[in-house]
């Protein structure tokens, strides 16, 4: 279907970053050869480029194991992105290691493999360059090179000619596609560079494009393009090279990374680039899980399919299991907090019709609608948020009522459900008759603290408390209040309810309310914990911050009782 | 300046949701009135919009004492911006007493206060709605009245007619005009109202305009916009309304709100709207950090100015410590990841020049290129601290570099001097010789707290401490290990240092900083106090809260008595 291969002359304008002067040159470059290895996708299949095993992995704190990128790999596979860069083979041994076991242990229904890898060396040849080599040896469907387009990187931080800079880029797309790879070309600082010295930029993606490569990715790499200079920008490239499918591969210094990328698929290109989650370095890459929805939901094209859709919040989350990055409740479409509604004004109306309210349905992502209780609530936030929690509220005035006032007086005095909602479970529960069972009473608690005497210093905690017909007195140490009566509690109780054993306390925060009285004021205590994966919060609040603390463990543990489903002894 | 009023005949095009038909039609709306009240600004001057108070407010987990709200209103008014959104009053009481507080206690050197309400109930007179009352009542240069503008809300939601919803428009707006106020509209469901029935949203905006609104905000609400139709319809409501300042108020469901902000400036908004570090009810509202660094370094424009740009880093970091919600690494500009480089291959050609791989300076938004964390750069900030601090430490390289050293120490361990000023003074003066007094020597301490049998618990601590060659022996009680030992110190040190007196501990915070070790990892405790109306912070970091707590508690004594000209005895 390609035409006859012939150079194209293209006129550009190169823009002097300092002066802004315009300059209007003349460029040829040349056309896609016909020599394309295995070939082009048919049709207009958008590509979903996936690079968190490999951009994604140079976030700060973040460390994966082989293991974790071939879990990883199975995940995205299933998401349904059509590509997944698995890393630097020959460059980084985990990397290289990596690409041999997914040989023999990835089993990949849709997506195809891709390593990355840069040019090859100046002055050298493809064929001898150890690098090139290394990505022949992954056996990867797909290559994707990295290579230097913007003129100053060629020759301050590469320290060879334009001219060498291009044939490494003949030289070795030609090599790779020769031995049957597709090859993919990253255009590292593709729009600084083009905003610097646009002929330069676009003859090494003619020099690509000619060699066979088949999709030219313009990478942001350091992050600083606003949306309307990419669309500007790819647009021109567009109109420079129609002929070769365009990818865009955006950071989020600008915080425009998902934008960048819409404007550059408005303006033509046809490949996206991205990280589950938006992992990268700095401020991380464009997120590829936001991108999808966009386009899915936006621009109403299918790159993954309304079906695996809505696989998209678990996925994003079971990712981030692995990554141990704690997942982002503000993150779009996938995020705990992307469909919940805390406005009291709002809940009325989105009984009566949430779609005024959201931009779409929860449920087409995998995610869910939350209402958050509030001082703000009234009893329609309140009905809505015990449908949530699976409790039938309609018709239930009364009890409404009750739990209206409850949830009003106890913020009122202190407390905060919209982030503690296991406790306004438990609340729930103890005005829905019997339904919060008693696990164990306290007879009494003790801290002692004292300073180390240079050493770290220690607290100690004493409990006693009365579960399964007998007196339970243990004793705990930790490093503070919290952490010691947790240990405590938990001692006491672990022979009554050996359940507790996998109910871990995560996190906890202390807040004081009311601070024109300093610390004699009310104190607020947030505790998170977690079974496996899943996490809950309670709340304490009272003018002791030891006694808050108690009740918000109280309730965490209880929680979590009832949850795994265990009958009080 | 303004040309005579006469009415506007517009041609708007209607697009279908559903069929993506298109309709043409003509509206008539009216220019802006020349009953202005207080004024339209002078000149092209750019309005930041603040309103973390208010709507940053609804972030899921996000709850502000006014005492938090008054503290944020000064570090906004510090950062430059230039109307800050303080609450609802009327609606909710915390934020009527904001306002009332607000009056006496804020004495903001550039921001002006902005009421934010709603237009009058339907079928009433402004005149006579408490809630319009209430915002004169609150007595801020600026009122921002939230209107209905999608015909479907006015109809399903505020289930009126839509000629109710643009009488209601005109009369509050012309009731707060003529009591002197400067309105702002901000048009609620905005986009989504343009796309269904652009016409009906159009005469919102016309109404209130031609009753004298001063900026019309152009709202995504729900948040599903994308930049290009933003820029679009922005873009047309100008042609509509060429004479009335267009402000932008973006959420971030679809990871877009910076981006939707930017392309409505550049489609001609000169308002616009966000929160600090993105805070804000589901995805988020528009960040507002990223979008002043965007304006100030992509765009060019002055709008805080460069000299305060140098602050957005600390002061987006000190907003974070008082909502006590933890910063995003990866944030733009102002993240402690946003300059961080990990690829190895950088970090030689990041040495030759860094300017090819970072978007801007990172020290124009006053943070700091990680890695390769330049001497020079630590201690050209650690001088300019220290000279805002009363000290000159120009060519005393040796101890800028002890003291660098042993904040960078500090900061690895989990301290942070952004939010600790005193304690980073008493560090500083630790390395002057003999510049840090010993005011007394701790002995020890010990906390015991118990359960108070039906009763509040209580908590007693014991302190011994060396002072005027006195061994001091006291005991307090509190309502928490911080307060227990802040009384036992001050009981021991009274007879010595009877200025202790006036000094007051008003604020403590207790942040986890390693929260997958649960409550076995560090902690960090900041204490906040107070003489008269001078306060400061303190930071005491360990892994044992209290041991935390008491060093963040002597260094708030020892900084209050510096101040207070008090000699050792």
């Amino acid at each position: 279907m390609r035409g006859e291969a012939k150079p194209i002359r293209v006129e550009v304008t190169t823009i002097d970053p300092t002066t802004e002067e315009r300059q209007e040159k003349n460029v040829t470059v040349g056309p896609p050869s016909s020599n394309l290895g295995a070939g082009v996708p048919a049709g207009g299949d958008f590509h979903v480029y996936d690079t968190t095993l490999r951009d994604g992995s140079q976030q700060e704190g973040m460390n994966l194991s082989v293991a974790d990128k071939l879990s990883i790999a199975a995940l995205l596979d299933e998401m349904g992105v059509g590509f997944i860069e698995g890393g630097w083979p020959g460059a980084i041994p985990k990397d290289t290691e990596f690409f041999q076991r997914a040989g023999k242990e990835l089993h990949l229904e849709r997506a195809l493999l891709a390593a990355f890898g840069s040019t090859r060396k100046a002055g050298g040849r493809a064929a001898d360059d150890p690098q090139v080599r290394a990505l022949l040896d992954a056996e990867t469907p797909v290559v994707t090179l990295v290579a230097k387009s913007d003129i100053r990187h060629v020759e301050r931080a590469l320290k060879t000619s334009g001219e060498e800079n291009l044939a490494m880029i003949t030289d070795t797309v030609g090599f790779l596609v020769a031995e049957g790879r597709r090859v993919f070309l990253d255009a590292e600082h593709f729009f600084d560079g083009y905003r610097f010295d646009a002929a330069y930029t676009l003859s090494a993606l003619g020099a690509a494009a000619q060699a066979g490569a088949e999709v030219l990715v313009l990478c942001d790499t350091n992050g600083g393009m606003l949306p309307e200079w990419v669309a500007q920008i790819v647009g021109e490239v567009r109109e420079a090279l129609p002929e070769t499918r365009l990818g865009i591969h955006a950071h989020n210094d600008t915080g425009c990374a998902v934008a960048n990328t819409m404007a550059a698929i408005a303006a033509g290109a046809r490949h996206a680039q991205g990280t589950i989650n938006g992992y990268g370095e700095r401020t991380g890459n464009a997120d590829l899980t936001t991108i999808i929805a966009n386009i899915e939901l936006k621009r109403g094209e299918r790159v993954i399919g309304l079906d695996r859709l809505e696989d998209l919040t678990r996925l994003s989350h079971a990712i981030s299991e692995i990554t141990v990055q704690t997942p982002l409740a503000r993150q779009p479409y996938v995020g705990v907090s992307a469909f919940a509604h805390k406005a009291g004004l709002h809940a009325s109306a989105i009984r009566v019709d949430p779609d005024l309210y959201q931009h779409i349905d929860p449920h087409v992502v995998g995610n869910d609608m939350r209402m958050l209780v509030s001082e703000m609530a009234g009893r329609a936030s309140i009905e809505l948020k015990g449908r949530e929690l699976g409790f039938d509220l309609r018709g239930k005035g009364e009890l409404l009522a009750r739990v209206t006032q409850r949830v009003k007086d106890a913020e009122a005095a202190g407390a905060t459900f919209d982030a503690a909602d296991a406790s306004f479970e438990l609340l729930l529960r103890e005005e829905i008759d019997g339904s919060r069972p008693a696990y164990f009473r306290t007879e009494s608690w003790r801290i002692i603290s004292e300073d180390g005497a240079g050493r770290d210093a220690v607290t100690e905690a004493t409990v006693k408390v009365h579960a399964g017909r007998r007196r339970l007195v243990a004793v705990g140490e930790g490093n503070g209040p919290v952490n010691a009566l947790d240990k405590a509690l938990r001692a006491a109780l672990i022979e009554v309810y050996p359940e507790l054993e996998k109910i871990q306390l995560v996190d906890f925060k202390v807040r004081i309310l009311d601070s024109s009285h300093g610390t004699d004021a009310v104190t607020r205590v947030l505790i998170e914990s977690a079974e496996g994966p899943k996490t809950w919060r309670t709340v304490g609040v009272g003018p002791n911050v030891i006694d808050a603390s108690w009740q918000a463990l109280v309730d965490s543990l209880d929680y979590g009782l009832i949850h795994a489903g265990v009958e009080p002894k």
